[in-house]
């Protein structure tokens, strides 16, 4: 092993742990932030640190297009250019690239394509892939696959994870070991619980040592989800972490650590706060609502953050409305600050063995909605 | 007196000295960072107090208009609602609301002006402006005014100052005395030192607690506006603040300090930080120019702002060029501390009896212009 990953208390299927990389410690379950491009969005890097998270998520497509590996490897690395000396994991640039529709083209050696900032035409390997993330610097990299989409077919997505394995053996041939650095797998197979299953053989037959489910929350629904995680995680080895990508809403991220998840990364606390939605454990609250104009309660009394302690419902509302730039900074400190909060009751959870009196505590607030108006 | 204002030390014209009002004091010569909409835009309050601002500026225009000033009064005023709990100066809202080309209607009672969010009407007069200044909360409270336009006649300078002169005693009327709150004057008259002097006797015998010099900046240059404050401060009380509205460039800073100035205002490092432009000891620096784009030194290895203790000059160009929000949050923390870090350096000087000598090597220093590029 060249990275720590130990857990000491188990809950049903939920695990509680502690991920040992050269740039830290991460106690799981954990949530990591976006840092897309080298900054999550609107936070200072210290205000992620004092959120509790303790990993940011980097884009390889983002980074490779702007300002390019070779400039931050130049720089000395993702950790220094963006201010975080914290663990990073990486993802493969896969999905970003798939997601770019009519301006890739994918072969069986990888993908060439378009970028969208200046047209300008690139190509993704595995061996690329890989070799950015060594650039960049991460602590976890990912192994380049693709992100069969949904719905497909069982032909399709047998077709696509058989890819993303042969592809997974080219990450980890592309792969140089070096100490608190290392290389996660990522299960693919759709909503198909025999190819989960296969793609699950597979990469343990490769070996990793972390495992990421992938091509879920792509529009399959949570309950479907669930029924892929709880098809999934129990071939998945024991000893090592599990990672669900792009997940979730709150709910999400219950049920999966529910289902034996570790590790998790969104867009969504940060992109939501940019738009004036604030997550709370009463629900998501839309802070450009009229009826928060005069509203003198914070956004939740019971948080700690600085959006809930320093203002007013009627302040935040009044940024959202002026389109002021501390609306963003406010809500997205808000929403990772929630995030973090949960992720540590979840873990406190696991480790007292009450995982289910959370869960069923955090559905009923959540049901309960938004405290009325004034 | 309702407030406090000594002054210890002189070097010639400039004056070392200390403003006490209701919530807090603040060391002079002082700069006043601009926080229009209820926020100094992309920063928190308290990373702006960190940059050593002692007060704000707030604008009535805007407040008045969204979300109103009642609003902010039922929320328990301006102070509360930003939470920033120094000092707040606030304006009388008739620079703005002359700004408003076409969509306005002065007559000798106030101005008629129509709102650019909404196009509703509205109206300030002295007895409005101040009504509104108080429901804010203000420290300081500015006279209602009008800003005389530049170039102006003669003539036309003189109508325009003795209106402003006829508001200022309607200003000082409607104006309610309570301990550690005042109300300033502000010096009209143009270019014409005629006017200047007459503008100040006229202010000196309505009689206020300290004394704005107002219609510089608005075109007439540097050198113009240092010569018409020689034809004013000396004529302005000894033991009153002064200050001089809407200024300035840092170079303005120093040479209105050298003048006699105690206070100023000005959107410059706040406005340009979120352009990507950096007010540095050395000079404008535009971050946007390639040639920081492989650039690992920091913006000013001087500097002690998180902007350039934390990050690359490559970075920062990176966020410029990506357009992330941490881009504007930290240039304009870069900004607000050099202009702090400046006006804490004037301060040292007048004590010191050295400002003939700080303010060279000021101006050797910004002539030398930016560090070669690599």
């Amino acid at each position: 092993m060249t990275i720590g990953f130990e857990t000491w208390a188990k809950d049903g299927a939920a695990r509680r742990g502690r991920l040992t990389l050269a740039h830290g410690t991460i106690e799981t379950p954990a949530f990591m932030p976006v840092g897309t491009a080298a900054t999550v969005k609107a936070m200072r890097p210290e205000s992620v640190a004092e959120t509790g998270a303790e990993i940011l998520l980097g884009n390889t497509y983002h980074l490779m297009l702007r300002p390019t590996a070779e400039r931050i490897a130049e720089l000395g690395g993702l950790h220094r250019f963006m201010n975080w000396n914290k663990p990073i994991l990486t993802d493969s640039g896969g999905f970003q690239v798939m997601s770019l529709a009519g301006r890739r083209k994918l072969d069986k050696d990888g993908v060439t394509f378009q970028s969208h900032i200046d047209g300008s035409k690139h190509r993704l390997t595995p061996e690329r892939s890989i070799e950015i993330q060594h650039l960049l610097g991460s602590d976890i990299t990912m192994a380049f696959d693709e992100c069969t989409p949904h719905p497909a077919t069982h032909e399709q997505a047998a077709d696509s994870m058989r890819l993303s394995m042969k592809w997974a053996a080219r990450s980890k041939e592309a792969f140089t070991d070096r100490p608190g650095h290392t290389l996660f797998g990522i299960v693919q197979g759709s909503v198909y619980d025999d190819l989960r299953r296969e793609s699950v053989e597979a990469l343990t037959g490769i070996g990793f040592e972390g495992y990421a489910v992938g091509g879920l929350a792509v529009g399959e629904g949570q309950e479907e989800m669930f029924r892929v995680l709880e098809a999934t995680t129990p071939h998945l080895p024991d000893d090592a972490p599990r990672y669900l990508m792009g997940v979730g809403k709150p709910g999400d991220l219950v049920g999966a650590v529910t289902r034996g998840i570790d590790m998790f990364d969104c867009v969504l606390p940060s992109r939501s706060g940019r738009t004036g939605q604030a997550q709370t454990r009463r629900g998501p609250v839309n802070l450009r609502n009229a009826r928060h104009a005069a509203d003198p309660r914070p956004l939740d009394a019971d948080c700690a953050c600085p959006a809930c302690t320093g203002y007013s419902r009627a302040y935040l509302h009044h940024l959202q409305k002026a389109d002021e730039i501390l609306g963003p900074m406010l809500l997205t400190w808000h929403n990772l600050h929630y995030y973090q909060e949960l992720m540590a009751g979840l873990r406190g959870a696991v480790e007292a063995g009450t995982l289910a009196d959370f869960a069923a505590a955090f559905a009923e607030q959540q049901a309960a909605g938004d405290i009325p108006a004034l």
